[in-house]
């Protein structure tokens, strides 16, 4: 199901916004998207993705200049915030401190690329077992720390399947407050087959979803729900029943 | 190459301690590891395992007593430490701040069980991604946390594997400090094909192993070292050329 497809199929099950990205807006081109987007009435929530900022031998500036396009472009969307990603570790390197010092030097520039365009760049901490291969950003604490350095214009993504192992969640959450500008949900499966594509369907896994979402609610998240599953098994069923499913699934655990 | 093989293996190469585990052990019977290690001088470092303390519909009670026994053992053969490892989630349960707590009231009353038997008992974080099936203590921050709670007798086993993606690694080692009472080693691959059975040899991955010994060298910890591959790959290969492995990458990275 591309964007052209999945756009009426949000707005058919009466949801309002909807998040997107880069690449599927490219699959169909910019115009129709917008023009999509305007006739199904969706409201842009995230934008996916800026970034990664490091990539093997991509020269760190070329990396740099495509992620201020992609934050053009969410605004050009009027995406509510565009998720940032730092990338792993380059071949050859080991030097997680050195990498996530790049990454922060590279946020500040992003956060005044940003100013003013109404757009928040939004870091998702990814679960430590993608930390060499695709963020070395990989638990809140460390999203609140850039944060607290970094000042205004820039949000924490909380992704379910990402950090519902963390000893110090609910401390962290606290601790984000206002910070949060977005929820996904999934499940985490026992067993777990695959590190990048075996996420589980909302209440098929371990995370308590339910506890998590009110964690949000006391401190004002969690309002807006977003459903990513990273899944072989369900990329590969009808995406309609998906679709379906996910919605049935919503409505039991956050009600 | 079960422990007659490893032990004389292990002396033949100069060692002076290893790590025994129960389940070995009983492979060849208590009295034949104890002749063996008699025989090579090799002296026992840790201990695996007590636990899990949370295993499906197993009793609690059952299993703590378990554990004691194991603690028993590991005081027999004269270990330095043994391995105390909580469990992961039961089928069916979600709630992990419950299991963690559940942990921490059992840790209490093994402590005082080891308690002037010489033993100290060992808390190892094990990496998020085996937060669910294998232990809810996944960071060396919550074993701080316990250690600072539970007081002595409780020290804690780094293993590289388990721990390298920590943000907050170089202040909870500091913080850790004298807790530390073991080193694990080996590398973590990039593809990681498999969540348990995947680890690499020291210098094929991304971690940063020297680094991390001497951030526990500064601490007065990382003087033994000891090498823990799960891995279907090495287990495939012949015992004596990766025991020589092991060794050559160990002098090669921690000299």
């Amino acid at each position: 199901m591309d964007m052209a497809a999945f756009l009426p199929a949000c707005a058919a099950r009466g949801l309002r916004r909807v998040s997107v990205w880069g690449d599927e807006i490219e699959r169909i081109g910019v115009a129709r998207a917008r023009a999509l987007l305007a006739d199904t009435g969706l409201q842009v929530y995230g934008y996916n993705r800026a970034g990664p900022l490091r990539d093997g031998d991509l020269d760190p500036a070329l990396l740099l200049d495509r992620a201020k396009a992609e934050i053009d472009r969410a605004a050009e969307f009027g995406a509510d915030h565009i998720l940032i990603f730092p990338g792993g570790l380059p071949a050859g390197d080991r030097d997680l401190p050195r990498a996530r010092a790049g990454f922060e030097t590279a946020l500040a520039v992003l956060r005044d690329h940003a100013a003013g365009s109404g757009v928040t760049l939004a870091l998702e901490p990814l679960h430590p077992m993608v930390a060499a291969d695709r963020t070395t950003l990989v638990t809140l604490g460390a999203a609140n720390d850039l944060c607290d350095r970094l000042g205004t214009g820039i949000g924490i993504v909380l992704d379910a399947y990402h950090v519902w192992w963390d000893e110090r969640l609910a401390e962290e959450i606290a601790r984000a407050g206002g910070r949060i500008c977005g929820f996904h949900v999934n499940d985490w499966l026992v067993p777990t087959s695959h590190i990048l594509r075996d996420r589980g369907m909302m209440g098929d896994g371990v995370i308590d979803l339910r506890a998590l979402w009110q964690m949000l609610r006391t401190i004002g998240a969690g309002d807006v729900i977003e459903v990513e599953i990273f899944s072989d098994r369900w990329w590969a069923e009808d995406p309609d029943t998906v679709l379906d499913l996910c919605l049935a699934r919503c409505r039991t655990i956050f009600a």
